[in-house]
């Protein structure tokens, strides 16, 4: 804590005014400037571009092109699937799609990922997983027999709440198939070592399976570089899709001829049109497609994914870490003496885009 | 053939002028008079009302209300899906969701049927399926080494090219889990004996599963009385939804308990955010929920079920044989002797509300 700190909130001003993304704040509809939000974690801000491409798209594609707005409606889960790989993810083109939802492309990676090691019969999560990925686990778990290895909560280990990757390593032996976490901690915002995971995935002959919601467009992911093997994440949160935007997949370029889509849909098929007798997969990632794409969510989504990366996403980066060291300076000399307990790294290289702040009766005080 | 047939432009304005349903043409957005629209079997046009709806869900809800509209989301799946059962569905309350696209929900029924009956090892279903469905059934069928016992298209057969009866009961016997077909074939129209179809396949023990891609919202469709198990259909074409609209998923009531959503999500988890350890299934059909409801789609499919509901499905069904009458009357009249072949039933009981017209070279006329 600096003794110095100045609380005020002509600081706090001060600091907008020097901010270099303050004129991105024009980018976005801000129908009551009074409201402070703090849950685009939750549900982004709409950006004005979306809201006007999300009405070319319904009157002048849809209502005047009919049925002839499909020719330009059919790459874009691909499409925007390389400018986001591209962009905000690490990764190469051909790798990412957008496509139904993280839970749907979460159960289908790591199905295909247990599919194609069908002697292994386990599967490393942590407890502090998001409740949807530990539910999709726990049903696929169940159909098929298979152990799930849970590494506990251990909220003053020395991630601070994040997965440990010695305590991954030690739950690795032959038997796992799968590794999956949260590149970011939903609630603790610790970022996992993704590196160190995959090496010790690996070296056991797993695979990896990341769940980047909290990640993406919050701080620079990398995926190829690292090594990940399969990643999914939303849009609706720091890409500012909008409510249930379509979701993206990430398949590793080397693991494409090994993995099989175990959902196979005509969007999927190789010459889809022709309404062939067998299915016959796309080649690359867009052979991750399966139904019709929600052409309204990808629309948003293009546009989220552009303001963001025209923003930069390092520029984010420094400026989520001045946020959120300001905002721990200020729990410190307002907060920490009063029931609280900071629930977040306080060394911001291992600390995502948020600030968790815990208290017994947190509930009664929301 | 009506000798008397008069073919002129006037007799078709006449008729236009006669049609009660004319003034719901208003209701829709057309942006070029002079394009006679014949495809919205694949994506309906745009209404009006749709138009404002999404620009409100978009400004005022996202846009003004933030995370707070969710309040008002949470149950658009559920509600939405309540209008259609009860509107156009012939099935009761709590008995359909909108959800994910045709595909995945009808992967999910299918996979769920299976798994209700381990020791069934055959799918029935016929050739002339709609493509999506037969690759995801090739697919579930390749992973758990089922058979599937394909139909043959018989497009001169009794049925004009429809899934007879006879021959679906033929091919069933106690090694038969699921039988599924088109409610309304995509290329003939052909109308499925539904109440037959169900029937043969509840006495050889197997449960039946639907796609009303073709029928919902085009012929009145009855889930309940005719003893329907499973179904799903898109929501883009007849009901005007929207390029990639959530789909429909129908679970007949009394099989609730006895089937379970394979693909677990936050959304199908009873005290969805108390995040708890395990999943709990929501109890009726908001258990076939998965990941984040596409709330832009959502707003698209309540707006096009309320507004064909107002129309009445008795009413465009009527306006619908006069149209498809009237079509193939013209057929008889201009193309019958030039190489054309009526790819449809003449009797419009049989026939849903297209008409298909084969020539060997069709793909290089269009």
């Amino acid at each position: 804590m600096k003794t110095s700190l100045d609380t005020s909130r002509s600081q706090a001003e001060a600091l907008d005014r020097a901010d270099p993304l303050a004129p991105f704040r024009e980018r976005f509809v801000i129908a009551d400037p009074s409201v402070v939000y703090l849950d685009g974690n939750s549900l982004g801000r709409l950006p004005r571009a979306t809201a006007q491409r999300l009405a070319r798209v319904v009157a002048d594609e849809w209502g005047a092109e009919l049925i002839r707005a499909w020719d330009g409606w059919l790459d874009l889960p691909v499409r925007i699937g390389d400018l986001l790989a591209t962009t905000l993810l690490g990764a190469r083109p051909d790798e990412v799609i957008l496509a139904d939802s993280t839970t749907v492309n979460f159960h289908r990676l790591a199905t295909a990922a247990l599919d194609a090691q069908p002697d292994r019969r386990a599967i490393v999560t942590d407890r502090a997983n998001f409740p949807t990925d530990r539910y999709a686990l726990e049903g696929i778990a169940g159909a098929r027999g298979l152990e799930i290895r849970w590494l506990e909560e251990r909220p003053n280990g020395p991630s601070d709440g994040g997965p440990e990757p010695a305590e991954v390593a030690g739950a690795l032996d032959g038997q796992v198939a799968l590794v999956t976490l949260c590149h970011v901690d939903y609630r603790s915002a610790a970022i996992a070592d993704m590196t160190a995971v995959n090496a010790a995935a690996h070296d056991a002959g797993a695979l990896t399976l990341w769940d980047c919601c909290h990640s993406v467009g919050a701080i620079p992911v990398e995926l190829d570089r690292p090594g990940a093997d399969l990643a999914v994440g939303c849009t609706y949160k720091y890409l500012n899709a909008g409510p249930g935007a379509p979701a993206f997949l990430y398949v590793r370029r080397e693991l494409q001829d090994r993995l099989r889509n175990p959902i196979q849909g005509w969007f999927g098929q190789r010459d889809q049109f022709a309404m062939g007798p067998s299915y016959e997969s796309r080649a690359g990632i867009a052979g991750w497609l399966v139904g019709t794409p929600p052409i309204l969510g990808l629309a948003a989504v293009d546009e989220g994914v552009r303001l963001v990366a025209e923003a930069g996403i390092g520029a984010i980066r420094e400026k989520s870490i001045a946020l959120t060291e300001y905002a721990i300076e200020l729990f410190d000399a307002w907060l920490s003496g009063a029931g609280f307990r900071l629930g977040s790294p306080r060394d911001a290289a291992r600390r995502g885009s948020h600030v968790s702040v815990h208290r017994a009766d947190a509930d009664q005080l929301t």
